[in-house]
């Protein structure tokens, strides 16, 4: 896998994971930057992350074989169609939901030749920036591509090929089965988080230990990004935590009759779940 | 500080870092271990955790100056009142809820000039038995003691120097009062973990990243202890459940509107907690 020159829309922890890992693994010769935020741009380039800074993903992606799409996701699709703007060139992205942003690409005009491959790294950090950037974020990690009949086969491929040289497994996944899914693994615990971390009320830290602390880590992500992923997922993560407050009820209704054989059979399913998730991958 | 004899009462995971911190800190010269379990007991014995093995508190109560219950809390009571035997004898506990204890005790008979010193170590893990005792388990983390205007202020004063010997810091509290804390400090984040993984359907466990694992890691913990827990702590568990229901119904809200601003109001809301709980401690 050899990419002449590889351009990475936004250059945050993903973005700028992406860049530190395509270098490591002598994926491309050259890496192109893009971001609005010039200062963002400058330490990524000072950092050595990337060889060259561009504001406009146009100008890179003229100059690119490659752009890896790693913006907010309310802001992936603008920033694909840009991208998409000349034959040969292989668009993907990195966003947490699929089915919105493959949506607004089919509506909009993409240059003949030009390929969108939809991509999911799950891979990622409650930390922000270029300084959190990591070469080795996707090593082991599953990245989720969602092509659908359209796409173009050989893109595809080249963009399975690009994540397995970062070190990454593929799965193809249709868009709509990938946001149910992550409304489940991914969105739900974020908002369970937050709405964990939001219930402490003030004079209680000393007494939120290593259980509290690790139950709400994820609550620490960017609001700004989090707001647009369940807006953009909306159905999934409405559905996701609708059967999560069901099963709720069941533990609240199980404590209110205090039902110990219940209450024991509710904790061993919930353990035998999470027990089998620290086993080994197969 | 220094004790005579120690006895423990439970060498799982607490009960065995207590016993190793207590050796490490050389806060007494004969370690005493109870367990109902003998090969629980051999364990630690073998793997010099305890110096000597019984199979009954009483025996060990007899020839010790401290004892410190460590089983699942709703054995704590009856192995606090089988300990404090004999005048002169001061009987701690480890237990995550307090006001069920205390009054089981105080219904029951101890001998005159025994005292107990309610107590909580905030220090634990998922994992269970004494092969997961650790000597540093408590170094830095809090101690909550629940002495009532009836407890024995020296009794009181030589629990505190035994953890703070072990590395722990020591805050007393009203007993009902640590009960409410916890339960949304630590009851409240386990019966959360634990409803999540089980809301886990088969076949996602691969779009279940880091984030997901996070989150769900407190279901791995014992479900006969925390069913016991739950039961103990019972009004104050039912209390957290429906603010964090109450809170959960506000995210529901917002994202059936799409209030874009609503959502980011409650996940900064969030961070701001989550963000304070990494700060320095005050």
């Amino acid at each position: 896998m050899k990419v002449q020159a590889l351009a990475v829309v936004g250059v945050g922890l993903i973005g700028g994971s992406v860049a530190l890992a395509a270098r490591r693994h002598r994926v491309t010769d050259r890496i192109i930057g893009v971001d609005r935020d010039p200062a963002a741009l400058d330490q990524a380039r000072t950092a050595g992350v990337i060889d060259d800074a561009c504001l406009e993903g146009l100008d890179a992606a003229r100059e690119s074989d490659l752009v890896v799409v790693c913006t907010p996701v309310d802001d992936i699709a603008a920033q694909v169609v840009t991208a998409a703007c000349r034959p040969g060139v292989i668009v993907t992205d990195t966003g947490s939901t699929k089915a919105t942003i493959v949506a607004a690409v089919r509506s909009a005009h993409l240059a003949p030749g030009a390929a969108f491959v939809p991509g999911h790294p799950l891979a990622g950090s409650e930390k922000q920036g270029p300084a959190h950037a990591r070469a080795d974020l996707f090593e082991g990690k599953l990245v989720v591509l969602t092509p659908d009949a359209e796409t173009d086969a050989h893109a595809v491929a080249q963009v399975r090929s690009f994540w397995e040289a970062l070190g990454a497994r593929v799965r193809l996944m249709d868009a709509a089965e990938h946001d149910r899914a992550l409304a489940l693994t991914s969105h739900l615990p974020h908002l369970v988080a937050s709405a964990l971390a939001g219930s402490l009320p003030p004079g209680l830290d000393d007494l939120a230990a290593t259980g509290f602390r690790d139950t709400t880590r994820l609550a620490s992500g960017d609001p700004r990004l989090w707001e647009a992923i369940f807006r953009a997922n909306r159905a999934g993560v409405l559905e996701a935590l609708g059967q999560f407050e069901e099963r709720l009820r069941t533990f609240r209704d199980a404590l209110a009759r205090d039902d110990a054989d219940a209450l024991k059979v509710l904790l061993a399913l919930a353990k035998s779940v999470r027990d089998r998730l620290d086993g080994p991958l197969v």
